[in-house]
Formats: C-alpha cells, structure tokens, sequence
C-alpha cells in the first residue's frame, strides 16, 4: 500500500516559527500546538483550512456475537443504523452540532435496509462469519471491504474524515486483532464492551482465547484482519488507507476504530502522520493500542460508546488549532513586548 | 456572602433517568454525562440550553511585578488588552469560533485605555501596590473589586460565564494565595509562569517566600486576597459570587481563574457546585489546586496561557452534553433493544 512519507521539513520549520510568534508564551498552547503543527503538515500549508468534515459511520455484524461476547443483541446494530440516520444517536447529534456530515455505511449488516439518504450500502454478507468456527471473512471479502472504503471515501468531499462504527460484537473483533498484531495477552485486550459485568468478561476472554488458538496461523495483517473480522473494520482499514493517500485528516475514535488503525499502519506505516487519536477510551485495551501506535489521544473522558462520538467531540480542537495559526496575531502584527 | 445549596434531588434523578435512558450503553458517555447532570441541575431543568455564553477576561497589574517575577514587562498586560479587542489574541479567537462574547474588565491596569466596544474600565488604581511592602490592595479596594464584578456580572446576559483574566505577575498572586489558603508550601505552588527559566523560578519563588512572611497574618479568604492582589482576581471573585447567586454555569479557565474560585468558595463553597473546571493546567500547582477543590477538569492539553483559552476550548464539551440531554433518542422512541 503506497502511503508516502510527509517529509516537508521547510513547512514544518515554518509552521513551528509561526506558532513561536503568536502572541503567548513559548508553546502554551501545548496540545493545540502540535496538533496545529500536524494538522498544517497533512494539509500542506502554513493556513489550514478544514473544509466539509465527512463522518464515516461503518456498521456490520459478527457471527461471534451469537457466542454470547456481548451484552446486547445483534439486532441492535441495525437498529441503531436507523437511529444514526434518523439523528437520535450520539454521533448523529454531536455531527450536527459541529456541522459534520454523516455517512452511515452497511458493510455487512444483517438486515436489509431501504435506500436513504445518507445511507450507504456496500454489504459484504448479512455479519461475518464466525470466528470459532472459522476464518470471520474470507480474503477476497476482506479486499472487498477494503475495496469499498477506498470508493466510500473518493465519493465523499472535504479534506477531512472521523472514523465511526457500528457492530454488536465489534470489540470482540478488535481484542483478537490487537493481541495477535501487538503480541499482547488477550486478557489485557478484552473489557466490558457494552457494559458486560465480571462473569460476562470472564466468559467473552475464554471465547476469544479459542478463537486465537483457531487462527494460530494468522500473522500478517490481512490474515489477521480476515480471520478476525468484522466487515466494518475492513472497510475503515481502506477509508483510513485512502484518506492517507489522499491527505485528509484522519480523526480517529475509540477502541475499534483504533483497531482499524492499527492494520492500516501495519499495511502502510506513514498513514500515522495523518491521524489525530481523538480520545482515550474507557474500554480495556485501548490505552496499550495508543501506546503501541505512539499516539497521544486529544481528549479523556472516559467514554466507551464508539460510533464515532468521541471523534466528533475532538473535532473542535482541531478547528482551533487552524484558527490559531490562521487567525492569532504575532508578537510584531500586535505590538506587543517580548520576553526579556 | 448568601450562595444557596442547589438540592434538587427530584431532578437529580430525573436527569440520571433520561441520560439512563438515551440510545447507548449505561454510562458509556463517560464524563460528558457527569457534565450534563451538573449543567442541568445548575440551570434548573431536564433539558438544559446554554444561553449567549459570556467571557469575562479581567486585567489588572501587580506591584509585585517590579521585584522580576515574571518573564515579560508589565506592560505586556495593556498591550495584550488591546489585542484581545482586536480579535489577535488566542481567547479572541477561540471565543470568536464558538460565538461567546467577549468582555475585557479594566480592574487595575497601568494604562489608560480610551473608551472602545468590549472594554469596561472598573479601574480600582493602575496596578497592585508592591506585596513585599504591604497589602497588594486596601480591604476597600478589594471590596470595591469584587462589587464591580458583581455589577459587571449582572450587567451581562445568559446563563454561563466563562473566567478569563491577563495580568503579568498574576501567577506569583494566585500562588501565594494557593499557599495560605490550602496550607501548601510556596514551593509546591509556584511554576514557571509565562516561561521563567529554573534561575527565574528560584528567583520568583524566593521573592514569594519573603512575601508570605510580610503577610503571616493574612488567614482569613479576603484578607489572604487584598494582601496578594491583584485586582483582577479580586474582580473574579466578584463575578464568581455573583454568578453562583444567578445560578449561572460557570466555566473556570487555569491558574489563576482556579485562585479566584479557590477564594470565593472560601467565603461560599456552594459556588463550587455551579463551576466547571474547564482544564488542567501546565502550570505548577493547579494541579493541587484541583484536588483541593476536588474538581474533575474536562480536557488535559498542557495549556498555560489563561486568558479563558482553557475555558473557550472546553465549551463545545458544554453545549455537547445539554445537546445529549435534549436531542438524543432513547431506547423506546427508537426502537432499540435494551440490554439482555
């Protein structure tokens, strides 16, 4: 996968010499500094501009849920696309706020929906397969998903992307994905998911210990992310690859959308330049993920829902971050005295 | 100072209810609800709308300036008023992008300002007097600050006030009166401020050092305040006293925003219940500030600018959770199926 570096060292200088002469002391801007740095790199300009911020919500089902992995039925997945799009659901109401457009993609729901607006269809299968008993999706589906988020995103406009998603069962999926793809135990990878109490995360942990010992085999990412699933985590592996070939901001969400992360990097390890880790989840796994990655996620608030919610409550940071580079005066415009 | 208890309980549970109840796992918006509780109980109802926010930036100089506490010259103090109302500096812009107005409070500034929109000029003198030699301000003129805050206060509308404030030698105020009022040794208490190098923080912290001592006397909030300055803290007090009585949301920027509250709860620690600690600062000693308070900050970037750049970046967060409140589907109006 052809990610090229970001290696325009004369914007960077510029960028950080323009922060500099704002007018506040040396990086007190902290945070919003290097995200102002990062955000003008990907963008190419000393003046970024965020422009038609696309919210990507992918949903799909897993054939795992039927183990008993979460607490909430499969049907909650479908029922919740309706939500999304009907506007009743966190990211539908934090997307409006912040002026982001919502795209709902059925990567595999199993539930036929009526075309809508805003409604995308590119389903794979009605869920995945299950993992148990065998690999979650062959490896043409796998391409295929992958395929779709690379169009999904070319269809879409602006210079920006946030990362949702949307699957009873998904987290199940990205515990399996970090643990082989980090080496980590799945013990530390597996929480409460939707709010499983301490019997249902013993329970979820023994499943997804077999499921490992099934696929021993799966190494490489594609293997991995085959065998393990889901059909929306695929097709954010290819709107996160193509977002990056394209340079658009990537605001990454929370724990799954992370594990999406984490193949697209190990596909193409320069997507990393261009993603800004919104939050740090409250769900088991998600802190080792970032430090993995290396991120240093925006906001901690202890959120665990997904959908994107988390990307969409970060988003105004990096609208400020534009705007200080953008619209704060300098030390000379302003006139006013420097340090000693 | 009269801050009434707000002990709701009836709403208290009305408004756990309804977030209970929204399209999304129990509690899975983490502290985004916690937020949505306090700004509902505050306001008074189970669905809250924030109200034509307002940024009180108070400036004021210090006498203690002089004795080479900070980094920059006093005069820093009325060149950065002049940038904040022309739309240059950092809170500028972050108010700007969030549509809160912005009021610059002259409460001590060693300036004349001519008459402009955005500047009240509540001048109690052109900066503190000298705190190694004696009080910062006169009892009287602390009283007189902390009325014009009152006034400036209710001369604004909405529902939420968010505290900003400029002031070159204001950390070495807000550390002092950190020290006496929490018990804590100066030297856990005082940080680099606007960027003094470790000489700059030995030199500042043992001018501090000398200060307490001129001021042993000094326990009681208003007297720990005239003896310290400065007269835009005194202000703040004023505007935080007032605000509470209105039952206003209140949105507390960094250091020195936290010394006002840190005050103002001494004399009314009701207050505390309409605050909301927007960050956790960079800057030595908010740290322990915060736990003092027992205060939970939204974000945690780094920041330590003040100004209110703390406030306007966190109060998206605000207006998030009353839109989560009013807007978000529950589990019988969208036909979602509740956990097993």
């Amino acid at each position: 996968m052809n990610v090229p570096d970001i290696t325009d060292t004369a914007l960077a200088q510029r960028l950080q010499h323009k922060l500099d002469s704002k007018t506040k002391p040396l990086g007190s801007l902290g945070r919003l500094e290097t995200l102002a740095l990062q955000v003008g790199l990907i963008l190419g300009t000393d003046a970024p501009v965020l422009e038609q911020p696309q919210m990507v919500v992918c949903a799909g089902d897993h054939g795992l849920a039927a183990r008993g992995v979460s607490a909430y039925p499969s049907d909650v997945t479908w029922q919740m696309v309706h939500n999304f799009l009907a506007g009743g659901a966190a990211v539908s109401v934090l997307a409006r706020q912040h002026g982001i457009a919502l795209t709902v993609v059925d990567c595999g729901v199993r539930h036929d929906f009526t075309p809508q607006p805003g409604l995308l269809v590119r389903k794979i299968a009605p869920g995945t397969a299950d993992s148990l008993a065998g690999p979650a999706m062959t490896r043409a589906q796998c391409e295929q998903a992958m395929a779709n988020g690379h169009e999904v995103l070319r269809s879409l406009p602006g210079n920006a992307v946030l990362l949702g998603e949307m699957g009873i069962g998904n987290t199940s999926a990205a515990s399996l994905i970090q643990a082989r793809l980090c080496g980590l135990d799945i013990a530390l990878c597996t929480g409460a998911g939707t709010g499983l109490d301490g019997a249902g995360v013993a329970r979820k942990l023994a499943v997804l210990r077999e499921v490992l010992a099934v696929h021993a085999a799966a190494k490489e990412p594609l293997d991995v992310l085959a065998a393990f699933g889901g059909f929306e985590v695929a097709t954010l592996v290819g709107v996160v690859l193509q977002a990056a070939r394209e340079r658009r901001v990537i605001v990454v969400d929370g724990f799954i959308a992370t594990a999406a992360v984490l193949v697209a990097q190990a596909l193409a390890p320069h997507v990393l330049q261009r993603c800004v880790f919104a939050h740090a989840s409250g769900e088991r796994g998600h802190a080792a993920m970032l430090v993995h990655l290396g991120a240093q996620p925006l906001l901690s608030l202890g959120l665990r829902l997904g959908e994107g919610s988390g990307a969409a409550l970060a988003w105004p940071l990096l609208q400020s971050a534009c705007a200080v580079l953008r619209e704060m005066a300098s030390f000379d415009s302003a006139g006013v005295s420097q340090k000693a």
